[in-house]
């Protein structure tokens, strides 16, 4: 039901935010938007780099994709706590409908899907 | 390590991928940007309500909402699985960072550190 | 046909990116990203101010917001202008589209559009 | 002063908006916002189209590009006329600060800039 396994970390996360009593600044429009700007941060790194030297540019940024995956993380364990979204089970539920829209042997290795 | 608790299910996620043969079309930038257009939809949702209706469109929106959540969600156990990175370690680092950027005494309640 | 009234100044944004053979690097992907990470950039000015505050963010956030709408309007300027897209008129057929999506008597001071 | 060169047709848009009173759902937030999602959509355009195709893909999605590219001066003339700002004033002094930033004898042809 959760972001991060170790639920201790999830805790530390959540006690994170109460000590600054900052769940008043915490709504779904706040965190969507905060979502949304980290995500596009994230999407900079590699925004100007060309296919062939995408996996040097990861290794070369691995720090700030680090940062960008954890404020992601950090932001999405407040959203689907607030909003008491259990994550396995939407994640469950979208799978199984994906599969239905994308089946094995139509998709397989197509890029079809991608460029409708 | 994991966005998600159920290692059963992360390992389904995976498969999901490989069984379509997908793993050649995902990259660092191909992944960023999914989650940036992911991120920009869950924003969306809320983009024209105003503060005092966002409860309220917290509810009739949480089906949108959910499929929004599992997308993010399953594009970064993709991006975490492909680069190597344990959520659980870089969430530890950016908050004990964030603990010294914002200590608890002068940010207690403040909305300062949101607008500077 | 263009983002920028003055067309000596639209020369100038052109002239400023062959001077640097920076042509090579703008594709519709690399200057799509751009455009949504300058418009991340512009929505975080106002990620965590309330309704309320609004207009006073708008005043102290001043500087900030006119250099993202620079940014804004000079990569749409490469964008149209490597694309040959006439922005009057694709502006015009929207705009049409939308007097038809949203005809006057239906939608005068209505939310309803923005939440369905 | 303006994303649209023709000054009726800016007058239309802004019409467009009073004859429906929707000029009461349009602050720096909701337009921010916004402009952050038609970027998004946009980007998703191109989001898992390999280098080598990019070419292709303008051509075939060019009706979709079009609306994106509409909306986003729509919304950008909301912006600037709401918050009066004069387009040609602030890209005039973001090019010079740029032209500072990137001098040509440092950066012609230099993928440098994008990548630090």
């Amino acid at each position: 039901m959760s972001i991060l396994k170790d639920s201790a970390l999830r805790q530390s996360v959540l006690d994170f935010r109460s000590a600054r009593d900052w769940e008043q600044f915490h709504t779904l429009r706040t965190l969507s938007t905060a979502l949304a700007v980290e995500a596009a941060e994230l999407a900079e790194i590699t925004q100007w780099t060309p296919d062939a030297d995408l996996a040097k540019r990861s290794v070369e940024a691995r720090g700030k994709i680090e940062e960008e995956v954890a404020d992601l993380c950090i932001l999405l364990t407040y959203l689907v706590h607030d909003l008491a979204i259990n994550v396995d089970d939407v994640v469950r539920r979208k799978l199984e409908a994906n599969g239905a829209k994308y089946p094995v042997d139509r998709f397989k290795g197509s890029f079809r899907k991608y460029n409708e």
